[in-house]
């Protein structure tokens, strides 16, 4: 069903040039761990000053960062005249996020011409062990430049 | 249906307390404007370090402070000894995030002893003009301390 | 924000014939109470066949038919050579549906060219009381026949 | 981080009882295929009495079952006293719900002791291909009965 061969294969090219003007995504202290066709993603580290009442990672810095990664994914299969915006977005959190690094995965469930359907994890590392601590269900939408 | 009678008549020192510990809200230059029974609002400035790869705010950002909003507007009527977390929500993103200041409005819509339901909004302020750019739907629990 | 003005004059007549096509409001015995522009409400009767474990109206017949009142509303705003889809939505379920009669309740929130957003809510009628028992909020998409 | 081991050994058998008090399965002609540890898989066939206006499955029809197969996914895993409840869902679309027979697959994500997150995704059968027209994020909750 979904369609992961990039129609612009300067996809990587132009994904971390789009990353690089994200300003949210430096004041997360955010990086690009992976680009491949369908998925990205970035990474984070602890640090209080993106924290909730508990000291744990606030969900909505869980939800940008796993967002970036999901619009990102879908980016990784659009033309090369198009953005990438979200439509919408469904997050459900699992656990604190505790941790001293945090993954956002993004992965392309259903490519289509105008609307792609994402699938998104959040995954916490503490020590060796790793967690899910929210998972995101998004629609992206790639409009002509 | 609502239950918008306060159980713990101290609701607002507790919500400003929780508010002042959470880094994030420091980091976005966010500040709590309104604080009523089953209704919150929580207001910030446009600032590039918040902002996606067109300049406009990100998604992300948005959400983490009608998140607040709402997760705040439910902690309105719960318990003294009661913490409050997000368990999940969705939003729609309705409009680009173009603005100077930005207000995410959370609100109660049904309000039981585990679980509240609350719509919120954020809405662009631009010049004299007013738009709802995200509309959120969320689930909160309360968690005895 | 909201364009509110029908393109196509004719917009009830083409929802009434698109009513009339959909199977699965028979079987729910479900009807058109209201067509209006960015609005529409269903309306059927309590029936054990629609019925989960406990008696109560099953969660996925309450969306099936504010799905279909949120699909329309979106409908009367869109251009006569046009077909409304939903791409997504959530539901929260705010208390058991119990009741004679239930409403399904669509009204558009934001209408896009190609993206349209919807508020819904079930209203459950029992005697001369009123509950909104589900509340919906979707995306439906604008497709040229 | 899943619990996938049922807390009563009996859990099949309360599933089928609660299964057949649902009145709406009856008239979508669902059936119980499969019920194991976190994972409960609901069929039925195509018929015009489920259909929108294109002739396909209504996406509430294909929410009826998904959420039912999500529901008893999480109640496989909580106790004999209990009652499960759909608290929320969100389900996307993915392609038109064309085929002979329908597949709701539900399974846990993570099981709380209130709370348990499921996925789900309804899979069209036509001939012998298989595609995943609709997929769902949904929270439980565990009532004691």
């Amino acid at each position: 069903m979904n369609e992961l061969k990039p129609i612009d294969p300067n996809y990587e090219a132009r994904i971390r040039s789009s990353f690089e003007k994200q300003g949210v995504m430096k004041t997360i202290g955010a990086s690009l761990v992976k680009i491949a066709p369908g998925e990205v993603v970035i990474e984070f580290s602890y640090d209080p000053s993106l924290a909730q009442q508990h000291g744990y990672i606030h969900a909505g810095v869980l939800t940008t960062v796993v967002d970036s990664a999901c619009g990102y994914a879908a980016y990784t299969l659009m033309p090369a005249d198009s953005e990438v915006l979200s439509i919408e977005y469904k997050v459900n959190f699992m656990s604190p996020a505790r941790g001293e690094t945090f993954k956002g995965i993004g992965k392309v469930l259903r490519s289509g011409r105008t609307i792609t359907v994402c699938s998104g994890d959040v995954v916490a590392v503490e020590g060796c062990k790793e967690r899910v601590v929210a998972t995101m269900l998004a629609t992206m939408i790639s409009v002509v430049k």
